[in-house]
C-alpha cells in the first residue's frame, strides 16, 4: 500500500495509527501541504484525490480517499486486530465519536480554512486563533461528555482496547495543544490518551516520527 | 424508533431518506433550531446528544447521533435493502463521497457556523453568502469529478441502485439550492438526484414534506 501523507495533517495521522495497528506495512509519500503553493493542489494529486487533501491511500489499483471511508475499508479487508466494536450500538458509538471529531471539529480547523479566513476574509492572528481554538475547544467538552456519559469507556474510549474512537482522537488531541486549547476539562480524554499513545502502533504514527516530519 | 429532526437540516434528511428506504417506521420528533432560542439547546435535547444538533435517532433505548454513524447502524441492524455495496473498494468510494459532503461541505454551511459569523465576526449578509456558497459550490464540483472518474456512476452514484452516497448527495443538492449554487458545473449529479427524487423514499423525506415544514 502507498499512503499520501503530510506530517502534521490529523486525517493522515488517523490511517497512519489504522495501518499500524493492523500491522499493514506502507510506502510514505510525503505531500507537502504549504510548499510549492501546497503540493496536494499539483494535478497528479488532484488526479488521485479531486479533493486536494491528504490522505490518500493506495492499495492494489484502488485509489481510497477520505480518512473514515479509508479506515473503514481497512476494518472490512484486514478486520483482525479490530478497530470496531462487535455489537451494532457500540460500533454506532465509536462512529459517532470519529465523526464529531471529522465533521464538527477538523473541519473548521483546516488548512484551507483557515486560509480562507486570512486570505479572503482579512482576519488577524488574533481572530484566526480564537476560531479555531473556540470549535476544537467546545469539540472536546462534547466529546469528554459524550465518552463519560456512553457509560462505555475503559482504558480506551470503548472498553479496553482501541477502537477507531481512539484513532480519532488522538491526532484531534496533538491538533488542539497545538493550539494551545485547555485540557483541564477534558481529563478522561487525556487518561484515554496517554494509554493510547504508550502503545507502538499510536506512538509511531505521531506526526514527529513521519520522515517529513519538520521541528 | 424515534427521530430528532428539524426538516431543513440535511443531516436529519439523510436519516430519514435512509429510514424510508428500508421501511422502517418512525416517530418524527421536531427539534426547532431557530424558535426559543434553538431548541437543540434546551437541557432535555442536550442530554440526548451533547453535540446539540439533529438528528438523534432513538432506537430500543440506544440513543444515536450523527447521520452516518446512525445510517451505518440501519445498514448493520436492517441490512436489506442495502445502502452499501458489496466489495470492499465499492463501498471506499461511497463512503468517501458521503464524507466529502459530511466533513468537506455541512460543516462550513451549518447552522452554528453562519451565526458565528454573523454574531462574532460581525460579518454582513453578501460576505456570508459568498463564505456558504464558496465551500458549496466548490465541493459540488469535486463530487462531480468524483462520481465520473469513478466510472462507478450509473443511475445512481453507484450503480443502478441507490447508496449511501446518493442519501448524502440529494439533501446536499436541496442546500445548495437554497443557496443558489449553479448546478450548471455539474450535470451529473442533477441527472442522479433527478433518479433519487423520483423513489418515494427520496421524496417522501424532502424538507417540505415534514410535519414541522414551514414555507
Amino acid at each position: 500500500m502507498k499512503l499520501y501523507s503530510y506530517f502534521r495533517s490529523s486525517a493522515s495521522y488517523r490511517v497512519r495509527i489504522a495501518l499500524n495497528y493492523k500491522n499493514l506495512p506502507y510506502d510514505y509519500c510525503a505531500v507537502h501541504l504549504l510548499k510549492e503553493g501546497g503540493q496536494q493542489k499539483q494535478a497528479d494529486y488532484v488526479a488521485l484525490n479531486p479533493n486536494a487533501v491528504v490522505p490518500t491511500l493506495v492499495d492494489d489499483g484502488h485509489v481510497l480517499t477520505q480518512s473514515l471511508a479509508i479506515c473503514e475499508y481497512l476494518e472490512e479487508t484486514h478486520p483482525e486486530p479490530p478497530l470496531l466494536p462487535a455489537h451494532a450500538a457500540d460500533r454506532a458509538y465509536v462512529r459517532a465519536i470519529a465523526q464529531t471529531i471529522a465533521c464538527e471539529m477538523q473541519p473548521l480547523q483546516n488548512l484551507r480554512v483557515t486560509q480562507y479566513l486570512k486570505n479572503v476574509l482579512h482576519l488577524d492572528d488574533e481572530t484566526r486563533n480564537a476560531w479555531t481554538r473556540h470549535w476544537v475547544q467546545n469539540g472536546l467538552v462534547i466529546l469528554e461528555r459524550m465518552v463519560l456519559e456512553s457509560g462505555r469507556a475503559g482504558r480506551f474510549c470503548c472498553g479496553d482496547t482501541p477502537t477507531l474512537a481512539d484513532v480519532f482522537l488522538v491526532p484531534q488531541l496533538v491538533s488542539a495543544a497545538r493550539f494551545e486549547c485547555s485540557t483541564d476539562p477534558t481529563p478522561t480524554l487525556a487518561r484515554i490518551a496517554e494509554h493510547c499513545n504508550n502503545l507502538p502502533a499510536f506512538a509511531r504514527a505521531a506526526p514527529a516520527q513521519q520522515p517529513d516530519a519538520e521541528p
